[in-house]
């Protein structure tokens, strides 16, 4: 399959951190080769040589491109990614970024600690103008395959040009990898009049009153299923609680069903819809998702990904880049800055 | 059945808006009757005569106690509240608060407008000493029945101090009425660590932690699910925001259901499993919830209610009223706030 890479040619190459993610190579190289299969992407495992070779040897890799590039040690979720990028500067997540940098690789995916690979993405491959951490967004909910949350990551107490940013970001996303025109933009708040919501709220939403965004003003918590934006844009404080609630009502959920419903159906259906109860909520985590605002592609994962979700992981890595959507986003959201500004400008001048 | 009213002796009072919700009397007089018939409840229905009459004449009353007090007219969701109780000094959920205040009724029971609730109880009763305005908490996930959120009222951008009152106000509710002994309270955040979370709850930390409190830290969302804390305390923008992303879930979880199981179950299971869903994710406003921090019992429900829904909401109040909890809440608030005073002096004093 001919993909567009960033030289525009040949199948898109993938730096995977073979060691991050909660089962480690068993996982990482067997959901790499499936994608390697299903994709035609070109896989490089990057970790300790001897588990991913040993992992690599049970594998039939015929027909596929598949390689190797040695890492020293992984970034565990319980470190400080700041601390741990000093003193594992070779761990298998830097040393896959690194691959992005210097034009070896396309993208990098990772399922290790999410702190890890914004550290190492930001550091490594640095931020796009206006932003000072990566956001993560995406439709977290099966349920609401249409609605793109951002942000989920954790940027906490966002100034409203940066909630902005990341409904640019958002915007660019729904757009062009999801394919809706004109994505509307909603402020996620607790009430639909301009002066519902907290400060910061209520602050942003003069700001992207005076945007050139398609917004539609605030939305609440049920809106998550009304379609009534496709872009909805909270602070990660917020939406990181409400996407690890997410996860575990769809768990409790599955386990609901599973109780009441274990005599009226057999255990196939049964096992097949709680799977599915936890698969709507966790699309995310199950999907992967790329880090917004990273000046090059980087895919994050949950770490209790097995290979299926590698796969789906790699699969989304492979579409951002098909889709040169660092490029797009970046344009974009330069754009969009600079009308900002040219309207702060043109309004001061006014006064 | 012997209640311990304000008086100590008698059935408990309650005065219920029969105007309220969006079905008004034909709901309201139907569900008041048989909370009546149910809980052995004294009912004085408030509203526009020829209606509450009309309603009241088609039902049985033999062997319980229903009387009416005219008001006139009331207040809707669209209005707003403050605005309202002036232009509508006499709708039915003021004239139905007052009965409370001049101790003819016990308790009041309104399925109206929650601001107009509000804004009654806090003109007609007062508000307990350290609070603004009141809050709402329960155990707002039938899933989670043992986990208390405070506030999923809209009180936005809450002071620490505030939120500490919710907590004492959140306490007090799981150990008296849910019967659960020394409670565990915990902060809504994004990582247990104290420095997880926005600048408002990293503050509450601190103060938290400085009081007497049985604190736990902070929880994630998943926590509601995970048994860690059974009081969860949440700035009311968020707390607001989780709710009805929750009511909303569960609506589209149950649709999900029906679609997915349609051919494997017959049609009176599968109903009864949606309507669980549903009932599930909806819990505060199917059983009603006080108004926490006012110097009455009041009890809002939803709009939506029916009958069924009327009388868990009276069922509620009459148990509210039973177990004295807002004397207790009040005592306990008064205690906590004391206690923190003493500590600051304190603290002050040796500085």
């Amino acid at each position: 399959m001919q993909k567009s890479t960033e030289n525009g040619i040949g199948p898109v190459r993938v730096a995977m951190d073979a060691m991050g993610g909660d089962h480690g190579p068993v996982e990482t190289v067997k959901g790499a080769i499936s994608a390697a299969k299903a994709t035609g992407a070109e896989i490089i495992l990057v970790g300790d040589p001897g588990p991913v070779e040993e992992e690599l040897a049970k594998h039939d890799t015929y027909g596929i491109t598949v390689s190797t590039v040695a890492s020293e040690d992984k970034i565990g979720d319980d470190e400080h990614p700041l601390a741990a990028m000093r003193t594992k500067p070779n761990s298998s997540v830097v040393v896959a970024t690194r691959l992005v940098k210097s034009g070896d690789a396309d993208v990098m995916v990772s399922m290790g600690s999410t702190g890890g690979s914004m550290a190492s993405a930001v550091l490594t491959l640095g931020l796009m103008p206006g932003l000072d951490r990566p956001c993560i967004g995406g439709p977290f909910l099966g349920l609401a395959p249409n609605t793109v949350l951002v942000d989920i990551g954790a940027n906490i107490d966002c100034r409203p040009a940066l909630l902005l940013n990341f409904a640019s970001l958002g915007v660019t996303w729904a757009r062009t990898y999801m394919g809706i025109e004109n994505p509307r933009v909603a402020l996620l708040s607790v009430g639909s009049e301009s002066n519902k919501g907290n400060k910061q709220v209520q602050e942003a939403y003069q700001v992207f009153q005076d945007s050139d965004m398609n917004f539609v003003g605030n939305v609440e918590g049920m809106d998550f299923f009304t379609e009534k934006a496709e872009v909805i844009i909270a602070d990660g404080f917020v939406g990181n609680i409400l996407i690890k609630f997410t996860e575990g009502l769809g768990r409790v959920f599955a386990a609901y069903a599973n109780k009441r419903l274990g005599s009226a159906l057999d255990e196939t259906t049964l096992s097949k819809f709680s799977a599915e109860l936890v698969q709507l909520t966790n699309r995310t985590r199950t999907n992967g998702g790329p880090l917004f605002g990273v000046n090059g592609p980087v895919i994050v994962g949950h770490g209790s990904s097995r290979a299926d979700e590698i796969l789906a992981a790699i699969s989304t890595a492979v579409r951002y880049v098909d889709l040169g959507m660092v490029d797009i986003m970046r344009e974009d959201l330069v754009s969009m800055n600079k009308q900002a500004e040219a309207k702060a400008t043109g309004s001061g001048a006014g006064r």
